[in-house]
């Protein structure tokens, strides 16, 4: 590897623009894949991604911008991989040029449908990455947040420890803080777990249950994770660390989350159909809570939030009585 | 003890409103002291406490009201003290009575200021009361949602079982849910310390944090909390309960909790005498504070956010420059 290494983005959403500004304020030059062509000839004229965070400006002149995920991949020594989970499946399809040698980060926050694996995992079965070779950027962190340059804090997770640290090193900031983490597979699984909680809130929320509610709920989803996690992955953690305990909150007490929106119209009488069309997308953990069920069922996890989320959605259980039941099980 | 207990709430306030709702739906009869005999005119004839709760009506006939504290006291074998903590030493002063026999519950979230201690030490030590005649009842619960009969999760706790198990049974309904614990102590304490933290969140949103701080300040809040308590009694106990993280999260994150509003205050640069003043009252996790950070000099628990409340609050250190060196202190 050079002696600077070089670092590229895929993905132009709210989260890949937020750290493309991170990096921004450490190197001179950060790789952009961003599939809109179109947002790419705006950000080059007007300096700011046109549909997400626009209120960053860019000095493009540090930019290194293109369509094709190729020429990014080949550009860089570490990806940073930040498009929604749904789409890094057709996307990683468009490869022609070899992953091998790179060190791939992700910082999606969900599950491959095609594959029901966490992106780490994808990467290293799908594409033998080696597992010292795959990272995680985990928050609790709204993008939204590193635009007004308001202080956050990162966990960046990777079994190599130096690799961690200069991935830390080069997001690091006056408003970027960064932990260093060895659990890659946890960290990605509670990223992906927060999401089917922050589902359960909104339902919860459309339903009528209140803020006392919620506070109980988000304290057995954190005991649920900590279950979940151990029996997919067991090491010393403390469940409480930012990367775990933080990521759920901001999620889980955050109004504008898409996941908690979407359950909030759930539990507000919509289908799960129509509160998709009226969202127009699909949120990332109404593929997770599949996955998670499905992978549950092996494991044998005590989970019934994930279950009476499961069951609402894909049983399509009326969710009041679901959740009547569940605040039973809740103590 | 008879038969059939009896129960009395001392306090005129919104939780002992509450909490006399509560009981009103498994006793016939309720003691109810509150100092004010107006408000308990206007019970008598309209039903309704003209403070506190209003919405919630009372069956007059099932309330033994009484303005004397005394009285209170000898009609009950269960005792519910539900004044803040700020008034509880000179209520008690009132006392010709006999504590004898009685079992004594602190649903008082704070510190006795005149003593230093936390409510059930207080009773001990000043009155003599046996631990196993003590017990707490506590959240996550805001007054005001067991007013709209929202669905809400308290904990009992006693070293006798049985009696918290019989006053979980007095305080059950279609819409309170009650668990058991036996850490009096450590119960206790959470429920102070929370106000603590809350006091921290609101200093940190009024100088401009955001949600992504937050939840790191709340993280590490818990941690903070779970070193903290284990100091001063250490037992097996789950800090993410809803008796600790519960509460927590309840208080940190509400908007109405006066002891944010007050440390929200701060952080926008009001003094504490202002700010005080403007609120017309003083928030409980002022005291707190104090006695927290008194009482750990002798502990040692390593306590960064506690250390920064204190001494924005007493030192009158400039808040934002405390906040910005807790900040390196998070992770």
């Amino acid at each position: 590897m050079k002696e600077k290494p070089t670092f590229a983005v895929i993905g132009g959403g709210s989260w890949a623009t937020a750290i493309v500004k991170m990096l921004c304020e450490n190197l001179t030059e950060v790789g952009w894949y961003m599939r809109s062509i179109y947002a790419i000839e705006h950000l080059k004229k007007q300096q700011h991604n046109p549909n997400y965070l626009s209120s960053v400006e860019f000095k493009t002149h540090q930019l290194k911008l293109t369509d094709d995920i190729n020429e990014a991949v080949a550009y860089a020594d570490y990806l940073i991989f930040a498009i929604p989970s749904a789409f890094l499946y057709s996307e990683l399809k468009k490869l022609n040029t070899d992953l091998k040698g790179k060190i791939v980060f992700s910082a999606i926050k969900g599950i491959v449908p095609e594959t029901g694996l966490i992106v780490g995992e994808h990467f290293n079965q799908e594409y033998n990455i080696p597992l010292d070779n795959i990272g995680v950027i985990t928050g609790p962190c709204h993008a939204e947040e590193v635009a007004l340059e308001r202080l956050s804090y990162l966990t960046i997770a990777s079994i190599d420890e130096k690799k961690a640290t200069l991935m830390a090193s080069h997001l690091e900031s006056e408003y970027i803080k960064c932990k260093i983490s060895d659990d890659i597979i946890g960290t990605e699984y509670a990223a992906m777990l927060k999401n089917i909680y922050s589902i359960a809130a909104g339902i919860a929320h459309g339903l009528g249950y209140g803020d006392n509610f919620q506070s109980v709920l988000m304290s057995n989803a954190i005991r649920e994770m900590k279950r979940f996690i151990k029996k997919v992955h067991k090491m010393k953690r403390n469940i409480n660390n930012s990367a775990y305990l933080g990521d759920l909150l901001v999620t889980g007490y955050s109004v504008f989350s898409r996941n908690r929106m979407f359950g909030n119209m759930i539990g507000k009488g919509y289908t799960v159909k129509s509160a998709q069309m009226e969202m127009n997308m699909v949120a990332e953990g109404f593929y997770a809570t599949k996955s998670a069920y499905v992978l549950n069922e092996s494991k044998g996890a005590r989970t019934p939030i994930i279950d009476a989320v499961y069951n609402v959605l894909y049983n399509h259980k009326d969710p009041s009585k679901v959740f009547r039941k569940l605040a039973d099980k809740l103590d």
